[in-house]
């Protein structure tokens, strides 16, 4: 069983709406290699885990579950980006015009200017994304692959647009998926690869990106916790130094501290959440006096 | 964020294998009313929820947060569904011939003889599947729906297999569907809808379903856990008479107590976790003395 | 617009039910060359027509219509052969076990025993199927070759089960599409085409399919109605010898006389309709004296 | 069967072309919850109805039929709007320049320009969106919160042009699927559900939507014609006052008064009909005198 | 078994890049006409051929393996038109920022800058594409419309855009589909089939495409060459006067002469080939001396 | 531009008829991991390399080239398995009945018992697999991962099934995947990785394979043809020890010897080619003297 905690894995700070960068945003979400399918993955592999060296499943377990965290950050970064984009709009004007050009027009024509679960192009995600071979050495390269494949998608995200709420989603993600990189590279050489120069991937230069760079000097970049309320194995594959020669790993208890999760205001453009005054008043007979 | 909780929604009693059964489940996972969608929409719903009546986004995201468990429920039993189908093969008898007229053959050819995020005819599963228009009293009617077919199914699947594995996880979630059927239509009842007679859907009679009897006298048909770490608003909807005229429905804090997670064995002929004994011995090195 | 008229377009007798046949008949309804599609084709094509030679409007719009009536045969026809798979089941037997190896366990799980909008392997259908250039020879050539396509697939089916309920739609769909093909093959000998012997396609004899030749006698493989209450221009193009040497093709007025619509029975075991007894008491009330 | 009758649903004034609307409008045709959908949704629940309670499949089939004519008119209102788009370039520009900006460049590269079964960004329609479970009081409430989000969909239409042909179907749409809203909702009122004031979803203000006033005065959202040409039940579920208090509602035989279908143009830049001299030629010799 | 010979179909000039013709462009790749299209279709014929007609065969086998080398053709000319989109940013410039507003940002976020198997509109190519009913005549047919559409369908581009390499590479294509067109045609009248005027289609006047003249010139629009190593029947039915009366077709052995394949530059910005200074010493090493 | 090579890449024997195996081979074809996806991802990364480390892009190229041989030989194996499943039915049987029960309907129904594009649950191929990131590391390591994904498959299905024709082919695939598995590790390794024990993947033992056995006899799982007309700068990476420790490996010129492609018979009871008298007349005037 899973259980909420109620907050948010990164702080977001409030920029100017921008629905491109949203959209832009959905291949993290729901593309190929965003954090839909990390979590699934991870999820399922660690379901379907078979044989003794539970360390593995362990190390699986803990990415699975802090992965479903990802995808209601970047949820919530995506609604941020959103809100705003119509309901500034002068009087004589449309409400709901800027959408006919919008990113993704369903953003404002199915859902109420919020995250849906689609890649940038607006493809739904597809169960046949989630690979889970059952072999372990198999499966480990995959994940390796898929955490480089998603860093290297959020880095060239990074240099698609500076507006500050997006740019602090891209670069939390950037540096976990190095963490993840190293996770899976550190299982692959307890199995006895050894990576020589090759990792990481992209050989992305954190000096150029401040953002991230912040992150990394309270060492995100080495950590992974456990995301769970049980001792696990984590820590016999993931500790001693990085595959990647920029420090040593660490395998932490628990959670990292989080943040506020924001609330999304009403929407009455979109009819969101839509109640009219006689229901608005049932709604607050149930509210906390 | 979110948490794993090391334990199993259900207890799981061992049968004989079955892979019709398992493929026949494969829609309560990966089918279009199946967990992962009812995970996956609830989850959208609560991160994209809009305005201040935050106790429907409670109740919302404490039934989010138990489907992740769910899923992880139904993956688990159609492992042990799977599990024994290839491995007793006489010694002429080639090991994985009775995959070519499984359910799905993908279960031992893609998988290693475990779930996969596809419904019971192969489709895999689709992020169209996920409904949230942002208007509440719509989202809530389509959960109320959603939670209905879902147990409209499970209670056809009911009729198709006595196989124990196979039935105890499927009452589980008949009840537990009930439930949720209850958690939607009392919010609905909580906005000024009085259903009658209409639900639930369907109106199956649980006198001769022993398994789900059994269930119901602990009353796991009128509860819901807030699935969370911290106060929730859930119980200010979910209390009070149960809109099916069946009892006293209840809010509880946290998650019920669960079961043992079971360990798959190695499964060698499909080459998983396929580790050779150089391998293994590596792997070994890490275990806990 | 559109009306329906209380008749089905064929008349079905009743045979044993064979869920297998039904199955391979999802391919004629919701399969890539199946009614659905041919409905779906031609109607755009109407809708979408360009330019002043409304004759070939008219001829497309004729065919069109009369699809919706196929699309409405061939569903029945679906649900007469999956009646009765599931409802005689001995007193120890699971009422829903033939499912588990039915031709598509949706039948019996996501619908109640009835026809769905997919192909004979599962497959829902698409709106990437419709081709509509917008080029009249190329829609017209386009048209031809699915008629062509529908009916080898039907002669197909043919072979496949004696079942009468299953022959009685499949002759009668071969015999229709043999018209079709006349239809379109008429259009693009107005504008010049000369078939000499390539059609049609399948050259197969039907005087090894009684159930076809019973249905040429009637001439229905040489009649096109217009399905419409207004004047058509289609007996423009629709008159004068078949271009296989077969007679003589006609255009009608209206609709060929109709059979009666089978209504058919609960399912309970589907809890289908599914309404108890307080349920049926104010269903009944509304029911005529 | 079902016959065509020459005549649109609405009457569709004449503005600018205007792409990027067409394109938004092909959600309300073949988006997941357009008018293909409940077309086809309609049709097959008619198809499959089972049990003796006939006077709800008589109301499922009045919509159903409604339908394929709303499919007609949305088609038609998207190929009024793409025309013009690219007809009156200057001289030395490109004529399908304009169709690399376009809302869906398939509008002009696949078809020639003209409706397509697409959403709005350019997803096929899926037979899958089809919802049939065969339980009456589950289809009749799936039925209402899919006109309801038909409708919640149609008003954020409304704010995104005011382009007049764009406007006139959209109002109209707005206006039918409130009548079709009140359909599903007094079925269900019929088996014992009291809606209180939830309904109808979206609360959308009429009065600030002059298009759709004007309509409202025919009283064309409380009426539901049998689109039938034989005697129907449907009377006997729709009447007496509006579940939603504006009104009466009223069953009536037959349809309501049409409008002449508008013919579209040759587009010579997309080969449209594309027939050269020679070909006209032939054309011609068919036509009437 | 086939072989790769390292020259390109046709020369491109180099042009100003234009992601929106790129995007176009992938139409004719991975769109249900396009190439790849081509390309599967008339490989699987091939494969799956029956009967002793072996000119047939080796009729759609030349067009078949004529067409991988379409399939680069199209692929380098949209990777020239995306190069150049993004590299000249000045100093203060996102490199990446015109990804945002592109035809399809996969073209920078998912791939490198480069070709994708997908169509203008995002949709990845599928298999339900290929058409092969076994029928000879019917899969002849079937060629002749899928070259014609895919002729029509590049007219159409000829429209979209000016760009020079667009242009080579559309009139290229304009003209191979028109001798792709003629090789179907041919084997069509081989059994009896007079087209009179009917084709080609489009009816497009190449006197205004100059490009297009250029290569009539060369006679590329009434050659197809068997591009393979043995002897081949095509020419016994590639022989005497078009189809469409423009000339005397030719059946040729080999391949055409071809042209220099273009190098792609490094792309740092999308971290391709993103090899650093260690990486590129070790591929240095093995370079040719 | 590429041209085919009239040889089949390895002989087949004739054994029984098994339309279930032939349905387990299309996930070999058409399936996310079979020779389709290699053979377009090689080609997409071949015709998109960037940079001047030319030997990798040759290398590509060779695997990409000969597995457009591995499509045709694995559908030519599936033809060859599904030959006679129909043909000898007894006198009163209904020629095509084995259809309903067979392992995937289309097979019969769709194609002329031929190959389709599709895996062994019936989903269409989709470019969706294709992966090509543009990052030399990544996609290198992707395609080794690839390789390994193919070759568990088919070692799983050499499990299945023992019929000869289909074990031929199964047995070849698993020895020119263990090959392409050491083509990406060598290019790995070129980069510094060292790869330690945990290659091949699978760590299946041929000892038990005779029909592999046989194969390694001849060398094939250490050799690799360039597949091409021109040097190639292959052997750069391809040359010395085999990462896996099973003997050296080397790069040859040109491809290997093939054999005869067999010739499929008619099948009249599906229609293939369906040539009548007339028609057979036309196209035998055709035959070469």
């Amino acid at each position: 069983m899973f259980i909420s905690i109620n907050q948010l894995a990164n702080e977001l700070p409030k920029d100017k709406p921008n629905n491109l960068a949203a959209n832009a945003l959905q291949e993290g979400l729901g593309g190929q290699f965003g954090e839909m399918r990390t979590m699934m993955q991870y999820l399922f592999q660690n379901f379907n885990f078979r044989g003794k060296a539970k360390q593995y499943r362990d190390l699986i377990k803990s990415v699975a579950s802090e992965e479903i965290g990802h995808v209601e950050l970047i949820s919530t970064t995506i609604n941020m980006l959103l809100e705003g984009t119509t309901e500034n709009a002068p009087p004589n004007e449309l409400p709901l015009k800027p959408a006919l050009n919008a990113g993704n027009i369903h953003h404002f024509l199915v859902g109420a200017q919020s995250a849906m679960p689609v890649d940038s192009v607006g493809n739904p995600w597809s169960g046949s994304y989630v690979y889970n071979s059952g072999n372990l050495v198999l499966d480990l390269i995959y994940n390796l692959m898929l955490e480089c494949t998603g860093r290297l998608q959020k880095c060239r995200l990074y240099a698609m647009s500076d507006n500050k709420t997006f740019r602090a989603t891209v670069s939390y993600l950037i540096v976990r998926d190095l963490a993840h990189e190293k996770v899976f590279a550190k299982a692959l050489e307890s199995l006895g690869v050894n990576w020589g120069k090759t990792l990481p991937v992209p050989k992305a230069d954190s000096s150029k990106m401040p953002e991230v760079r912040e992150l990394e000097k309270r060492n995100l970049h080495n950590q992974q916790w456990t995301f769970s309320n049980e001792p696990s194995q984590l820590g016999e594959i993931f500790n001693g130094s990085s595959p990647f020669g920029d420090g040593e790993v660490e395998a932490l208890d628990g959670l990292p501290q989080g943040f506020e999760i924001p609330q999304a205001p009403e929407a009455p453009q979109e009819y969101s959440p839509g109640l009219d005054r006689a229901l608005k008043q049932m709604a607050e007979a149930k509210l906390p006096k």
